[in-house]
């Protein structure tokens, strides 16, 4: 059975490959597919961004845009031509899912793997969040809707359960401190988006995908691609109030901070 | 009554003004003083070192560093300097103090403004650990004590309640994007170093020393610095197992992330 989405747009970062290729993929599926997929990637041409140029090729639906979540040019590019593409109207849905993983021991750490990490998690969705904004918030104002939902405006940050500090005793196998630490900045980044853009009545949620079969995930993941992401769509059609500010799984469930 | 305290050897950064150059004025005033407090800032010459030097001229046990945790060269120049004094003996306690605060609104924020709080705030503290290890590791080794303490060997993170995603509803006045994002990354960075230094036997444990009136906090702090600086002595005398990896406030109570 498909699933059900309901928003008219969506803008998608890190969209040619992983989780995000998947998302185009299954929202294309959806029982109500959006009107406008903007699938946003760094690389859209070349080797790495063939699937997603396949899937654009047929689906009119699917519009790729160039954009690298750490140069504010490219950000700013691609809102205006998003904008363009909207026609005066506004956007329902932004999910921040480009990030970069990094995993070393803590003594040979060094400040760029941190600072990297952090550009990407961190600074590339508060910089995409902010060149949205307007559109997001247009969404909202046009939407008949009570209450938060993704079919009326929502920021979605793609964080991970490795960004939990509550959680972090449970898989220490892998420290991945700059990882971590950016993922867990990222939680907050939401928690503050959350309660800075309520009145706004834009919905900020954090989305733990859960351990998965991709590039990133390695294929010791315990998850495919495609359990998680059918996952993420169903949690993403049921977000409401209660879930503003907070960090679900793939499942929905609440995951501590 | 003076408190008591125990560790031989503190190195502290920001250690100038404020809630550091507090720490040292209490610390010489302790039952049992350190006998040496490395006393780091970025600016021990000039106005701003004034007071610094002036404890350190009447007390030969506080010696002045130059260390800016946001540079790996005067990391590595401090540490060696460092253990040159220790003359062969261990470091008990690396108190990561120094640290920014940023407020601004989220719409005006830059990616400068989330990366220099990332970086003062939580690479110098990682960085300046790293340097630190060696020194820390050998105390732990040479100490006769069972368990975890600041006696041993320990690095205590000056964080704060603003950096507890679960708290921020309470504190919303502010929103400090930047100061929050970078405290949220130290107190996972706290347990990520708990974790891996837990085999070594140096605690590690982040501290909310309370909203001061100091240069960052201002007067329109609910807390004094003697009053802080008092708390967190005791609190830190006291750390043991049960600290490790956990946040706690200037009067030992948690704080939750």
């Amino acid at each position: 059975m498909a699933l059900g989405f309901g928003p008219r747009s969506v803008v998608l970062t890190g969209a040619n490959r992983g989780i995000g290729l998947e998302l185009v993929r299954q929202l294309l599926g959806a029982a109500e597919p959006p009107q406008w997929i903007f699938a946003c990637s760094r690389e859209p041409d070349g080797e790495r961004g063939k699937e997603l140029r396949k899937l654009a090729s047929s689906h009119p639906n699917v519009i790729i845009v160039k954009l690298d979540a750490t140069n504010p040019v490219t950000i700013k590019e691609a809102a205006t031509c998003i904008e363009g593409h909207l026609k005066g109207a506004g956007l329902n849905v932004l999910i921040n899912n480009a990030g970069i993983f990094t995993d070393k021991e803590l003594e040979t750490l060094d400040p760029e793997d941190m600072l990297n990490a952090y550009k990407t998690n961190v600074v590339g969705p508060l910089l995409v969040s902010q060149a949205f904004l307007p559109l997001l918030k247009k969404a909202a104002k046009e939407s008949a809707q009570d209450g938060l939902s993704c079919r009326k405006a929502a920021i979605i940050n793609i964080s991970s359960v490795l960004g939990s500090i509550e959680s972090v005793p449970l898989n220490y196998s892998k420290p991945a401190v700059p990882y971590r630490c950016s993922k867990a900045a990222l939680n907050m980044l939401t928690k503050c988006l959350s309660l800075s853009l309520k009145e706004d009545r834009v919905l900020c949620t954090a989305v733990h995908p859960g351990w998965v079969k991709t590039d990133m995930g390695t294929q010791e993941a315990d998850l495919s691609v495609d359990e998680s992401v059918r996952g993420i769509i169903g949690v993403l059609s049921k977000l409401g109030d209660t879930h503003n500010g907070v960090l679900v799984n793939w499942k929905g469930n609440n995951v501590p901070w």
